[in-house]
């Protein structure tokens, strides 16, 4: 999807009926999948019989199209038959296929079955129980280590006209972000097991607060600049300053206020409590503190103007099956080639006529007694 | 960081004494950051007077070096002044400049005050209070959106021989994020906030199990494939089937078995409660399920063959100021163009020389000279 937002012409091709994900929670009121709409963005969609020979004839004849819009397969089924690389490759020498596995070895996993060995579970929350994070983080990492790993072959290609096999573990964007962050690195050096700190960050000071008005916030301070701007927002510069010597640590360092944390945190608590959201938000305005309120998701799409039409990303949309909808693209901002405007997901099959008429060539009567023979599929409702 | 454990060249460029990051936590027993050590691997690294006319001068060269080397730019600085695009493309007008903000408007943010906007932290756990989740879920995206964003900007190069400048808001990743997941939608068409489910899925059957020797679990059935496999290696098929009927939900449905989730917790709760994860491992053998064992940061490090030097992404290497150290590369497998090794990351100023010299072409004696004026720094211990 994310280079489809780009600016790509990506065709998701799918069995008649749908995928497994053409269902998926949640739903609008009419049944249509708010899931599918929202993760196929700017998507095209075909709809064959990938169960019979002749719609994998029709897959591979697109995936294997001649110029430069064939040649390029991403996909997460498991790569035998028709599907595998030996086979495509030997239709289009110069293909690029991209392989999502769960397991290096081409074994099952998915988000929660890798985020529950990495570890972050058993750190996040107060450590009574392991708490899963509701972002499917991991997938989300390994979507964008696709569109990344995909350029870079396309790059490898224009050099060499060499296409290949990319492949990527889920389990290895896990333990390379794992590592990436320094717990690998943490248990190997210091045999330290990063513990659950609540909503504190480590090695600097940060922590949520509670409001007079039942709102919580969450304040961070990195720079010593930040952390300055505290003490001087809250008038309580000099009794923050009696911490230094009270827990003997370094103030100035961002170590020195994580070991220090608690004794910030029962000065500045208080502070907190005796003050509403609004008046927080007035006497930091301009301070330089960084700071935010917690907001459900509720609040954000309701109330957060940076989540709305007036933010570039965000456009109200039509979409089949659902109506009209706030959706968004991809959030670089290129200065020379633009941003590609927010556009709606496909329903399934939109595209197929189309697709196979522009890439394939397919006379109009040999769609229709295709479509008749059940090898391929127009728009459906779902 | 991707980018150059992809095989490109980059050279970070740090002011004298390093940046903020030179010393987070965690640290080595001799004070070297594990923090900065894991997350600029397969870097080089030059350390300018950044502060000063000639330390700007210096780098602006190297920014905008003539050939396929130069001409590159990453920063989440501020961009005025000397590193401002405008001043920087005047003197390389191909320049390729990417630009990580806090804000669309260039405002201020981190990770955390991100975050408590995003929704996650209230829709995390059991719902008492929000959750932040321990992953820096927005900086590892962000940082990814980064590489593909260089890599489509430097692709548009290669056929226009213009360059631009790339703007990356933190919170426009996090917004763009939540939309893709369909939260907001979910709000928009359905008035519907997502509420916090514990470690359950949504919208299909997952969950969290305690084993007989006080381990945990994560269990889940996207697939009906998936799903009866857990009736067949349980020897509950039976059981289960009555849940159907009694619940009033079609179990061969994800969101049927959603909404059955706590009677078929209630049905498999013993099951497990009954069993040490050994006994558990050897039962689901080879059965197709879906699941995983939770496990800490240690025994991730220690237990877990994949977190390794036998997993491809992983080798153990010198890394300076903490020793032999298991690092790990970008996990992207590539058929022919090969995976880069993983790399060690440079001690700050490791490469100023070599870098001067190669890049600019600095005879040795100017070296010294603006070494003694205090302009460059060669290696430093940190």
């Amino acid at each position: 999807m994310t280079l489809a937002q780009l600016g790509a012409d990506v065709i998701r091709i799918d069995p008649i009926g749908g995928n497994i994900d053409i269902s998926r929670w949640p739903l609008a009121p009419g049944g249509t999948s708010l899931y599918w709409a929202s993760l196929n963005k700017a998507k095209r969609s075909v709809a064959l019989a990938l169960n019979t020979p002749q719609g994998q004839e029709l897959a591979t004849a697109l995936i294997c199209a001649p110029g430069a819009g064939g040649g390029n397969l991403l996909t997460n089924l498991p790569s035998g038959g028709w599907m595998s690389y030996q086979k495509l490759s030997a239709r289009r020498s110069d293909l690029i296929m991209m392989r999502l596995t769960g397991t290096p070895s081409g074994g099952t996993a998915i988000d929660y079955t890798v985020n529950c060995a990495s570890g972050f579970p058993l750190s996040t929350g107060t450590g009574e129980a392991p708490v899963n994070h509701v972002l499917p983080a991991w997938d989300v990492t390994a979507a964008l280590y696709l569109s990344t790993g995909f350029l870079a072959a396309e790059r490898a290609r224009k050099a060499t006209g060499q296409g290949q096999e990319v492949t990527l573990a889920l389990s290895d964007v896990m333990l390379a972000t794992v590592s990436n962050l320094g717990y690998v690195a943490d248990v190997q050096i210091n045999n330290a097991v990063r513990p659950p700190l609540g909503n504190s960050l480590y090695g600097a000071f940060g922590r949520d607060f509670a409001t007079a008005d039942g709102r919580r916030i969450m304040l961070t301070a990195i720079s010593n600049r930040q952390w300055r701007a505290i003490g001087k927002a809250t008038g309580l510069t000099e009794r923050i300053a009696m911490i230094g010597p009270m827990m003997q640590v370094d103030l100035d360092d961002e170590g020195g206020r994580f070991e220090a944390r608690h004794a910030i945190a029962a000065l500045l608590e208080p502070w907190f409590a005796r003050r509403t959201l609004a008046e927080i938000t007035a006497t930091f305005e301009g301070s330089g503190i960084l700071w935010g309120p917690y907001q459900d998701f509720g609040q954000l799409v309701r109330d957060d103007p940076q989540c709305s039409p007036a933010n570039p990303i965000f456009a109200d949309i039509s979409q089949p099956g659902v109506g009209k909808l706030m959706l968004n693209t991809q959030p670089l901002g290129f200065s020379e080639t633009g941003r590609v405007p927010p556009a709606g997901a496909p329903s399934l099959g939109e595209h197929t006529e189309s697709v196979l008429t522009e890439i394939l060539g397919l006379p109009s009567a040999e769609y229709a007694r295709l479509h008749d023979a059940g090898v391929v599929a127009g728009p459906q409702s779902h």
